[in-house]
C-alpha cells in the first residue's frame, strides 16, 4: 500500500486527489468529468445513504423515483432556473445509431432526431412539479414529503473527484406545502438534519446558515446552507435547503383548494446532499499517512492482524482473533479478520493505516499468553495494550471515543482557524496568507460582494442562523453594516 | 379507493395498468417511454433492493459506480454487442444550450458539439470492462465480484409502466475470473440467487434454464435465465445471468499474469434484475379487487382499523391498537394504525384492499369486551376473531402462511396452465387458445426457431436446466430431437 504521496504541506490540492485514487475511493473515467466510484469508497457512500435515508424517512418522507430526462422546454418556464442550470448540460438529440455506410463503425442516425430535446436532469423541480400538478387537488393531498436518490449531470468545465464531477450521485428532497410557514420550517427542518449528519456522522462541524441573494439557488427565495471547514483553510458547503415559495408552483400551475375553499399556489422547497460529502469527509480528517474515517462511517471499523511464525501459532492466535471478532460484531461492530499468509503483518498495518480504518488489533504469540492484544487507533496513531477479558466493550467504547476526538479535533481546527477582520487590510491579509473563516462587515448589496471576490477570490459563503447584531462599516465601502458576515475562499 | 375498475377476464392488459395508476405504483411521465415510480411503489422496490442488495452482499459481491454515460466508439469493440445494444439508444451530442436570438426560449448551442458523442447507458459492460483493464494485472486481483445499481436507457418503442420503459432501474453484476470454470460458476451461483429471491420473496416459482442462441444476451456464450408465467398465461423472463466468456476482455485488452506466469485473456459474467420484477410481482398475484402483495416485500404488513363511534371508544380503542402495533413491530413487521376521523372504516377496508396490505386488523368496542379483534387476510380475502392473548406471534404465523400460499398458488396456476404438445396443430391450438407453458420437441435450429415465432408469436423461453433427455420428433420440422424445450408468448 502506498504511503510514498504527496503531502498536504507540499500540496494539498495533490494530496487529495492521490489519496482518493490510492485508498481506492474513486479514480477518474475514459468519460470527461465522469469519475468511477469504486467499492471501497462505494461502501462509504452506502453508509452515508443509510444514515440520511433514516433521516428522511423518521421525519416523515418517503423515497420515489422521477425521469432521467427533461424536456427542453421545461427549463424556459422558471426564469431564473434556466440561467442557472439549463446552460452546461448534457444534451440528448438523437434516439438511433446506424452502422456507417463507409464502413467505419457505428454513426448518429439523423432519421432519428428528437422533436424536441431531452435534458439530462441537472436538478429536478422542473420534472417534479410538473408531475405534483397531477398528484395535488386539496389541501387533503398535502404535504407531499418526497425524496429521490439520483444521478444528475452538470457539464462542468474543471472537474475533480467527488468535489466537482459532471456526473454525481445524490439525493434531492421535493416537498409541497399549503403555507409558507408550513414550507419555512420544512426548510429549516432539512437543514438540522444536514447539520446533525455532518457533525454527529461525519465528525465534521458546521455553520448554518443563509446565503446572500447572489449565492442562491436558481429558482429560490431562500437558500439555506451548511458550511464546512477543510484543512487547507478553504470552506465547502456541504449540503444546502431551499425555500422555494410559490416559483414552481406557479411555472408549473400547480394549485389547491384551501380549507377556506380558495384556490391556491402550492409552497415548496427542495434540499440535498451529494457525493461531495465524500470529498468533505477525506479533506476533514485524513492525514500525510492516509485516509483517516470515523468510526460511524468506515465500511471496516476494527481489522484485526496476527502475527506468528508457525502454522500451529496461526491456528491459536486465529481461535482468539474469531472469537474476538464475533463479540465485535454481536455488538454491531463490522470487522476484517486478515490471516492472509500473502502479505507481512507490516504491510497490512499501513494498508489499514493507509485506508483509515478506525481500529486495528495486533495478536501475536506472547500477547496470548498475557490474555492481551494490542490496539492502535487510527485518529491518534496511539498504541496500547488491552486485556482481553470484556474487549467487546472497551472496544466499542474506544470506536466512540475516536469519533468524538475527530469532532473535536476538527472544531478545534476551525475555531483556529477563524477570525475578525475589520479593515479591508486585514481582511486581505487574512485571505491570502492565513486562510480559514472571516466574519467581516458588509453593507448588504451584491455589487460589493462581486467585488471582493474579484479582489481577493474569497465569497460570502452565508449569513449565520442566529447571528449576533452588531453596528459596523463594511470592510470595503464603509458603509454602515448591522452584522458581520462569514468569508472564505471556498470549494 | 377506485374498486371500480377493470376485470382481468375483460382486459388483462387494461387491468394491468389500472392497476398500477390507481394503486400509487407508478404513473407515465411527459417524457416519453419514462414512468413516474410513485412512493408507494417505490417502497416495494426498496424492498426488493434491500433483500437482493444482501443476498450479493452474502455471496461476496460489492457495490460500485460507473458513468451514466459510455462512449459511441466502445460499442463497437465487441461485435454483437453493438448490434444488440447500441442501435436504440438516447445520444448526447451536445453540452450546451442557449438563448434563443428569436427570443423563443432556449436552442441547442451549435458551438457545443462533443467531439464523440456519448450514449446513455443501456447497459455497462464496455465502460465497466475498460475501466478493468486498469484494475487487473496478476491472478492476486481476481476475482472480481463488483455489482452497480443504477439506471439505464433504451429507447423502446412500445412501452409499458414497469414491463417494458425507456429508462428503467436495475442492478448489473460485472465479475472478472481468472478460469472459465469459476466464471460458469459464478453464472449459475447468480442464477440460483435469481431463483432464490423470485420464489421466496416475490412468492413467484421460476423455470431456470438456458437460452437459446437466438434469445442470448448481445456478447454472451451462454444465458441463463429464469421464466415465470402470469395470470394470463404469457411468460415473463425474470432475471438473466450471461457467462460472457472471454469477449469483452478481448475487446477491451484485459490480461491477466496467471499463477504459471502466463499472459491470459479474462472470464466474465453479468447478471441482471430490473424494475420489470414489479411489474411481475403485480401480475403473478393480484385480482380484480387490487393489488396483492406478498408479505416479505409489502411495505405495510398490517393495517389496524378501530371501528367506533364515540371519541371515548375511539380512545379505549387506540390504547389496544397501540399495544398491538408495538408488539408487532417488536418482531419486526410493519403495521399501519390508521385513526384517521376523515375516512370511515368501510372506505379504509377498501382502500387496504385495494393496495394489496396482506392483514388487516379490525377492531371495535365489542372485540374489546371480549378479547378479540377480527382479522382479514387479503390473499384469500378469509376473515377470522382472534384471541388478543400472544397476538403478534398469531400474525407472525398469519404473514407466513399467506407468504406460503401465494407461492402454492401460483405454482398450482403454472401446474394447470404447462402442457405438452407432440404435434403442430396441438401446439398452435395450445398457444392459441389456452395460453401458458409448453413443452415440445424443436429441431434445434435458429431458423425453425425464428418461424415457429413468425407463425404463432410463441418463443422458446428456455432450455430448463437438467432437462429430461427423450427422443421426439420437432413438431414444426419433424426433425428428430433429443429433448422437450419450454415455449410460451412473452412479454
Amino acid at each position: 500500500m502506498a504511503k510514498d504521496f504527496v503531502k498536504r504541506e507540499e500540496n494539498y490540492s495533490e494530496w487529495y486527489n492521490e489519496l482518493v485514487i490510492k485508498a481506492g475511493l474513486a479514480e477518474s473515467s475514459p468519460v470527461r468529468g465522469c469519475m468511477v466510484i469504486k467499492p471501497y469508497g462505494y461502501a462509504i457512500w452506502e453508509k452515508m445513504q443509510a444514515a440520511l435515508d433514516k433521516m428522511f424517512k423518521d421525519t416523515g418522507h418517503q423515497n420515489a423515483y422521477f425521469p432521467l430526462f427533461i424536456p427542453k422546454s421545461f427549463f424556459s418556464r422558471e426564469a431564473s432556473h434556466v440561467e442557472g442550470f439549463a446552460k452546461e448540460c448534457a444534451v440528448v438529440t438523437h434516439y438511433r445509431l446506424k452502422n456507417d455506410p463507409n464502413g467505419k463503425g457505428i454513426i448518429v442516425d439523423e432519421d432519428a432526431k428528437l422533436e424536441e430535446e431531452l435534458i439530462v436532469r441537472p436538478t429536478s423541480e422542473t420534472i417534479i412539479w410538473d408531475t405534483y400538478r397531477g398528484w395535488i387537488q386539496s389541501y387533503r393531498d398535502l404535504p407531499i414529503l418526497v425524496n429521490q436518490w439520483a444521478n444528475v449531470v452538470r457539464w462542468e468545465m474543471r472537474t475533480r473527484l467527488f468535489l466537482r464531477t459532471a456526473e454525481f450521485l445524490w439525493q434531492e428532497g421535493h416537498t409541497a406545502h399549503a403555507t409558507e410557514s408550513e414550507a419555512l420550517e420544512e426548510t429549516r427542518k432539512m437543514l438540522d438534519v444536514y447539520a446533525n449528519f455532518a457533525e454527529n456522522w461525519m465528525a465534521v462541524p458546521v455553520i448554518k446558515g443563509v446565503k446572500t441573494a447572489n449565492e442562491r439557488f436558481a429558482g429560490a427565495n431562500e437558500t439555506f446552507c451548511i458550511e464546512a471547514l477543510m484543512q487547507d483553510g478553504k470552506a465547502l458547503q456541504a449540503g444546502t435547503s431551499h425555500f422555494l415559495g410559490q416559483n414552481f408552483a406557479k411555472a408549473f400551475d400547480v394549485k389547491f383548494l384551501s380549507k377556506e375553499n380558495q384556490l391556491e399556489y402550492v409552497w415548496a422547497t427542495s434540499w440535498g446532499v451529494s457525493t461531495r460529502l465524500m470529498g468533505a469527509l477525506v479533506m476533514a480528517h485524513s492525514d500525510d499517512n492516509g485516509l483517516v474515517l470515523p468510526p460511524k462511517l468506515a465500511p471496516i471499523q476494527v481489522a484485526i492482524v496476527p502475527i506468528y511464525k508457525t502454522e500451529e501459532q496461526l491456528n491459536t492466535i486465529s481461535e482468539t482473533a474469531l472469537r474476538i471478532k464475533s463479540a465485535l460484531e454481536a455488538k454491531g461492530i463490522s470487522v476484517k479478520y486478515d490471516d492472509r499468509d500473502t502479505y507481512k503483518p507490516g504491510w497490512k498495518f499501513n494498508e489499514y493505516e493507509f485506508k483509515g480504518v478506525p481500529v486495528r488489533i495486533a495478536i501475536g504469540p506472547r500477547d496470548l499468553e498475557q490474555g492481551t492484544v494490542e490496539v492502535a487507533r487510527r485518529d491518534t496513531l496511539e498504541k496500547a495494550v488491552f486485556q482481553i477479558t470484556d474487549i467487546e466493550n472497551k472496544i466499542e467504547h474506544l470506536l466512540e471515543q475516536i469519533q468524538l476526538n475527530l469532532y473535536q479535533k476538527a472544531l478545534t481546527f476551525r475555531e483556529q482557524k477563524t477570525y475578525k477582520a475589520d479593515t479591508w487590510e486585514e481582511f486581505k491579509d487574512i485571505i491570502e496568507n492565513k486562510g480559514g473563516f472571516v466574519y467581516a462587515h458588509w453593507d448588504g448589496t451584491t455589487e460589493t460582494e462581486v467585488k471582493i471576490k474579484e479582489e481577493t477570490k474569497a465569497t460570502i459563503r452565508a449569513i449565520p442562523l442566529n447571528n449576533p447584531q452588531e453596528e459596523g462599516k463594511c470592510i470595503f465601502t464603509g458603509k454602515t453594516s448591522t452584522q458581520r458576515v462569514l468569508f472564505a475562499k471556498a470549494y
